[in-house]
């Protein structure tokens, strides 16, 4: 497993899918330890999103993540305590992986939108930090270390 | 995990999954050896699909799925070499568990239509039994063991 070397621990990183292409519809395929860098322990989508709906607004403490926008498209912003940015997720080949200690938003789904989630971890709600000032905190120290 | 010994080895098998229900949306999820039989080894999806096309024609010695529409809405008939049945997927909330030694075809999808499917193994072509009557003998050969 190659991948998990490329990635730093910043920001989302865009992960290029492969796709098999057919008359009959294309195929994208993501394997864990290969095309994602951990193995997948969960998977989890969103559906019947309301075009103004806010999803995220937390960090995870160890969990690590990559999005999917399946059908449609949205907004993901990302922000690891020092800077923030911004990706538009329409395209079902590329998925954006985030990592560890990064607060994380999504918004703008379009109609129909669907954004699947590969996760390295069960759920577990320890794991979760919902507060921005704790957040900035996780991640000051995890500068420092 | 109890869901495997409650899984008959025979036809297609729908699946209950949890829902998150939310006014920001539907949020469903799948853990790997939890809800779904197996550990989750790799993810596809298929989209793009012509509404008249058809997929599958196959069945695999060992690979074990779970088939769902996570948009739009699409037909499963499985055929375990001595009957058939037919499934139409629509709910994201319901997963098509399908066993090894099951031939499976899909057709009839929608316009828009998204098939994510969760896989117990990596790829393997030499898993892959993709003439039919190569697929009833092997049934026929797994019945009388």
């Amino acid at each position: 497993m190659s991948l998990g070397n490329q990635l730093s621990p910043g920001m989302a990183q865009l992960i290029d899918l492969p796709v098999v292409t057919d008359p009959r519809g294309d195929l994208t395929f993501v394997e864990g330890g290969n095309h994602v860098p951990f193995d997948i322990a969960r998977v989890y989508y969103l559906y019947n999103v309301p075009v103004d709906a806010e999803r995220g607004g937390h960090a995870h403490r160890q969990l690590q993540q990559v999005v999917f926008a399946l059908s449609g498209s949205f907004r993901l912003r990302v922000d690891d305590g020092k800077a923030r940015e911004e990706y538009w997720l329409r395209d079902p080949r590329q998925g954006a992986f985030i990592n560890r200690l990064i607060w994380r938003e999504m918004d703008r789904f379009s109609q129909g939108a669907v954004c699947m989630v590969l996760a390295s971890h069960p759920y577990d709600e320890t794991d979760y930090i919902r507060d921005y000032d704790e957040f900035l905190q996780a991640a000051a120290r995890a500068r420092v270390r």
